[in-house]
Formats: C-alpha cells, structure tokens, sequence
C-alpha cells in the first residue's frame, strides 16, 4: 500500500535521526511538548467534542464516553505524564556487557533503540500522548493507530506534538498517525514488516487476538488478565479478605483485577462466610462449584467458561481445592500468564507457588493489583507483557530497547 | 488438530518436571545421552541409510547429500556437542535483579525456562540432538519438526534420547519429535500457541518467511545474512584484503558470510586490482557497477537483486560510495541486520559506522565471520537472531530462557 510505504519510509529515515538524540534533548522536547498540550488545550478540546459528539449519536455506553472524554484537568494530567517521562533516567547507550576475547576482540553489548514501533490501540486519546512520550524517550520513532472513535482527539494531540517537534528542530515524523480508518489498512500495518520493528496492541482481548492473528510484525502481547488468588490451608484470613476485596475490587476494568479465587477445602468453612459478606458488600457477584456454594448461599453456579473468563466486571469465579498442587494446576490451565498470588503463612506452600504458577507475576500475600510500571518503580509503563519473548510483565523505557554488539578488531580473520 | 494437541499437552506436562531439575541432574542427563549416542551408532547410521538412499532415488544434490550423511565421525561429532553442552554453566534461577518497594513488597526477577519452544528445521539431522541439548539445558520441552529428508535419522536419533531419559527417570516428553509430514501439520503447529512459547526456524530464507507469515506464536527469526564489508578510504589495504577474502570464502554456505562490498572511490584505485586477483584466485564472481568494472575487468553487471542477494556462493556484489555516509544508508537499505562491517583506521568514520549501522553485530576492522556463539564465548549456539525483539545475534543458553516476577508481602493492598 502506497500510503503506508510512505508512512514507513518516514518512520525509517526519522529513526536514524532520533537514535543519536541527546538525553538532556530529548528531555527538553518532551517538557515543551507538555506545555505546548496546555497551551493548546482549547484546540484538543474542540476535537475531542467532535469525537464525543460522534460517539454519543452513536450511542456509544456511558463507560466507553467516559474513557473518551477530555477535559482542562485531563489534558494537565496528560502534559504531567509527558514531564514524568522526561525526568527519567535515558536508557540508551548503556554498555550491558563488554568483553574481550582470546583473539583481541573487543566486543560491547550496547543498547539502542529499537527503530520504528507501532502502537494499535483504543478509544483513549491519552494513549497518543503517552506512547509518544515513551517512545521517544528511547529514541524510537513511532507510528499511532488509534481507535476510529478518538480519531479527531488523537490527530490534534497528533498536530500538537509534531508542531513542537518542528520547533525544537526534530523531524515531525517522530510521531505519525495513521488517519485511514478501513480496516485493510490496519491489517496491512499489522504486515509492514519492512520497517516496523515491533508493534504493540493496547487494548481489549479481541484486538490483541487480532494483532497477533494478522501480524508479520514482531508483536508483544499486553493486558489479558485472568488473574487468581489461591487461600492456602495455612492462610492468615486477616490477609486474605482484604487482599481479595482490593484485587477484585479497587479498580474493576483492569487486567491486574482478580478474576478467579481458589480456597483450599481445610479453611472453606473459616475463611467463606465471612468473604461471601464482604464481597456482598462490594456487589460482587459469585459464580462458584458446590462447596463453595453451601457456605456462600448466595452464590450460583460457575461454569467451565467462568473459570476462563476475565469479567473485568463485579464477578468473581470460585473454586474449593485439596491441596497447593491442585490450585497450581488448575490455576495453570486458566490464568493468561499474568499475575496469580498465593495466601499463606507456610513457607514450602509458598515456595512450591512460585516456582510452579507460570505466570509474569507471581504473589505471596499481596494484591495482584500492584503488577503495574509505576507500583514496580520502573516510572512509566507501555503495557503489562504476558508473552515470554523479550519482556514479561511490566515494559517500562528498558523494554522498548534492544541491543546491539559493537566488535573492535585489528584485523582478526577466522581460522 | 488431535495429533498436535495431544503432543502439546505432552510437552506442557513435561515443563513443569524440566523446569525444576537441578543442574547437576541436567549435565548427566546430557552426558548419558552423548554415551548412547554413541554406543547406538549403528542403529542410526542404519536409520540415515535410508533416508540417504531415498533422497539418492530421489536426485538430490551432491551438497545437500552430504549434509544429510552421517557417518561414525559425525556422531561422534554429535555426541560430544551434547557433552559440550552438558559442561556449561546453568542458566536457570539466576536472581537477575531484586529490589524493595517503599510498600515494603520485595520484588525478584528470576531467570526461568520459556517452558516450551518449537524448532522447524531442514535436513541436518545433527540439529536434532543440539536442539535437544540446548533447551534441555535450559529446563525447556521442545517439540522438533525437521525436515523431511531426514525423517528416519531424526526419529531414531530422538528415540534414543527418549529412551536415555527414560532410564534416568526423566518424562520422555522433554522431546517429542511431529512425525506427520503433512503441509497442514506443520502450519498447525505454527499456531500451537496454547502450548508453545516460542517458535524458532533454522534453515533458509524460505523457511523462515513462512514461519514469520503463518506462525501465531511468537517467533525468532535466524540467520538470513546480507552483510557487508565497507572499505573506507582511510582503510588500511593490509587488513581490508585478508579480511574481505576470509569473509567471503573461508565458508561459502553460511548466514555470516560476506556477501557485498562497498568501496570509498577514493581508495578504489589502490585497493581493486589487488582484491581483483585475490578473489579470482578462490574463483568468487564479481557482480559491479562501472568504476569497480574498469579496475577490475572481470567483473560483470550488478542489477538492484544482486545488492539485495544472500549469495551463499562464490559470487560477490561491489560497489563504489563517495562517503561513509552513503556507504551506511546503502547498508541500510539492503542489510539483513545481521553483520556488517567498516574497514578503516578513521575513529571517526569507525564511530559513525558504529552507531548508524542498522544490524546485530557491527564490526570495525575485522571478519563478519566471528558472529557467532562459540565465537562469542557463548559455548553454544541456537542460531543467530536477525530481529530486535528479545534477542539479537548469536544466541547462546541465556537467549532460550525468559524471566518471572516473584514478590513476596505481609498483606499488602493497592491503594
């Protein structure tokens, strides 16, 4: 496709410039582009409006409205994003490794951005000024494919920060958007293997399912949480209702809630009563197997399908278990590798936990809530990695950087 | 597809025993079956015979015959790459990084197997037992397609591991080898993703496009070399040549082979008709544009495909440049990012080539030849990573794991 070659071959050319970028520049342009975001918040109002518009004839849900609304103090949160990413450390250009060989070659492991990324995301307009931020704070270049709803909104962020690009004497094309909405489109990004080095979907399971499906690119999947908490017979039950009520609970729509709880059979009768309260406080409805149910009354049947599902929703699946191998390995048939978390106060029960759940993640006493970028202490997040090629987990600036060999030699030929 | 889902569930099963085995468990395992290679040698060379038989009825060429033959030396051969293997450092359960969060969370990042990879490859039946070795090694399943050429040497070489495994009290299934050559079953299983981790292809560039076209699970592409060698014009002649010569012809079938030559025009005169000879003398082709052609009269036409070309042959494509800086972007249009090199004694043009050139491994003053695992130090090899996601380069026994997140609280929630 002719547009995207172009789109490519600017992507391609700008990389080469943003590579060599120097740490306090990059800074400097990321805070301009954060006042530039205030500066123009009456420009990127009246686009989101028209987005918002759209999407309320449309008769878009009350949740999805919300996500794509933007307003003054959101806009401001936008542009503090953007300085939280320029006050972090610069990750390219660390020598990882360096050694020499037998023969005098000197040989450095260096890391270097990876080129040219793509990003396929949802109707959140915020996306667009984050995923710059942090792709640029590597030196990648990066091509947006944002949601067909946010369409007006991402192109005046867009604008906004090609604009300051310009200024601060960078090529604009640091930053593109794709502004053709059919899907061929889309699929054909998904397939510009030429010069997307990697593509990263933000977004629900069906995009992701899609990405992965189309894709020649490279792809890092993000963000499918079917997440468990497992109550050991040894639990402390003082930590384990609030830990269950704050992973299911504090944030609903996110990947790191929990969605499945397994309890061991010995603490059922201690620990349900007084769960199924609680949770009945919060709203949350129980789909669960027959145990469960004798102690939680209120509780209806779950279902193969709900031991799979992520509900993002006030449901939470239930499941009693004999022992911390049965819940391992019922929890690694079902998780999405994503985070699971054990409550226990027996240590070989804790450890067994660790080593077996096959999981980015893996918790003992505490909320599966805290798998994040910022909670990690990484200052910035792209995205939570459930494959196991290159990133696992949280992908802060390091994740979005590869590496390169650098070999000095003074004229070594192989034997 | 029942056959491949029942192999998978195989290989899951088994990564949850091989993830846990301690390294001294490893090493013997791997010496036992370097033993019963050996003293299971007639067995298969009988195995080979047939398969060599049918590929002589079958016309195949004098080359690839001989990479199909195995001979007692050659098993031998395969036998102490396994003990080689067997001898390296382990690198599963290396704490790669572990920190405390103000929270008090204490969060560790741990070196795990991927758990399961996938390896299609073509005729060589030796990388049936290195493949075994490598991602047993690392505490991995691997499921082997190889090619069908060699169908009766890989099954007997994989029934005898399977049987040393089995009499060291290990899950056979830590090696499953597709015996079902349909077309269909190989796709299928590009898209096993419920139970492979990671797919990586050894063979050539077709090969590998169609994994990276119809693979659903993530894959790492190896292998497709253009590289190149830049002679700057402030080369020093006395290295440019031994190491143009060693690049192209020391081994003629191989990814890090020389396979294009750029030459500033200022150093054309005093370098080309001496390069002319030397090259003529191993009987290398030389595709060229007009000036390479006047210094050197036998060389002939070089169309656009030839700069693109992996030769993989005696034939090498030229090129004049003004500069270093057409060199690089010439590089990087045709490259294969996998390596490429500067030859000069210019720091400067040395650093510029560096940094600007698009490839795994960049070298300066020496042969391409050296990317490489064993070259590296690495002590092992998988294959040479011409992608930017998770590896790049040789990848050694590292490059085959990945890493989980272990936190441990006293009953932390998100606030």
């Amino acid at each position: 496709m002719e547009y995207l070659d172009q789109l490519g071959q600017r992507a391609a050319a700008a990389k080469y410039e943003l590579q060599d970028l120097a740490a306090e520049k990059k800074t400097a342009v990321l805070k301009a582009a954060a006042d530039a975001m205030v500066s123009q918040t009456a420009r990127i109002l009246k686009a989101n409006d028209k987005d918002y518009e759209i999407a309320v004839q449309g008769g878009m849900a009350a949740g999805m409205l919300d996500r794509l609304k933007l307003t003054e103090v959101r806009i401001e949160a936008m542009a503090e994003g953007l300085r939280q990413v320029a006050a972090l450390e610069d990750a390219v250009g660390e020598v990882m490794e360096s050694f020499e060989r037998p023969n005098g070659l000197h040989i450095e492991k260096v890391r270097v951005p990876m080129g040219v990324i793509g990003i396929i995301y949802e109707a959140r307009p915020n996306v667009t000024a984050d995923a710059f931020a942090l792709c640029f704070k590597t030196g990648n270049a990066v091509i947006l494919k944002g949601g067909r709803d946010a369409f007006y909104s991402n192109q005046a962020i867009t604008e906004v920060i090609r604009e300051t690009l310009s200024e601060e004497g960078i090529t604009a094309d640091a930053v593109q958007l794709i502004t053709n909405n059919d899907r061929e489109v889309t699929t054909a990004f998904m397939k510009l293997k030429q010069y997307v080095d990697v593509l990263i979907p933000r977004g629900g399971a069906g995009l992701i399912r899609a990405v992965v499906e189309n894709s020649t690119v490279p792809v890092i999947e993000t963000g499918t949480g079917n997440c468990h908490i497992y109550v050991d017979e040894d639990a402390d039950i003082e930590k384990a209702i609030p830990i269950i009520i704050n992973a299911k609970t504090q944030r609903i729509g996110v990947c790191n809630a929990c969605e499945s709880l397994l309890i061991h059979e010995k603490i059922a009768k201690r620990l349900l009563p007084e769960l199924g309260k609680a949770l009945k406080e919060k709203h949350v409805e129980i789909r669960a197997d027959e145990r469960v149910k004798e102690l939680i009354p209120d509780a209806v049947d779950a279902t193969e399908e709900d031991y799979a599902a992520e509900y993002l929703d006030y449901i939470i699946s239930m499941k009693t278990t004999a022992s911390v191998e049965e819940a391992v390995a019922h929890i690694n048939r079902y998780n999405t590798k994503h985070s699971d978390a054990i409550i226990t106060e027996n240590k070989e029960h804790a450890g067994y936990f660790l080593k077996m759940v096959d999981s980015a993640c893996v918790y003992v006493n505490a909320s599966t809530r805290f798998t994040d970028g910022f909670e990690f202490g990484f200052g910035a997040e792209i995205g939570i990695s459930t494959q196991k090629l290159h990133a696992r987990g949280p992908m802060g600036l390091k994740e979005l950087t590869t590496y390169k060999y650098l070999i000095r030699g003074n004229g070594q030929i192989r034997e």
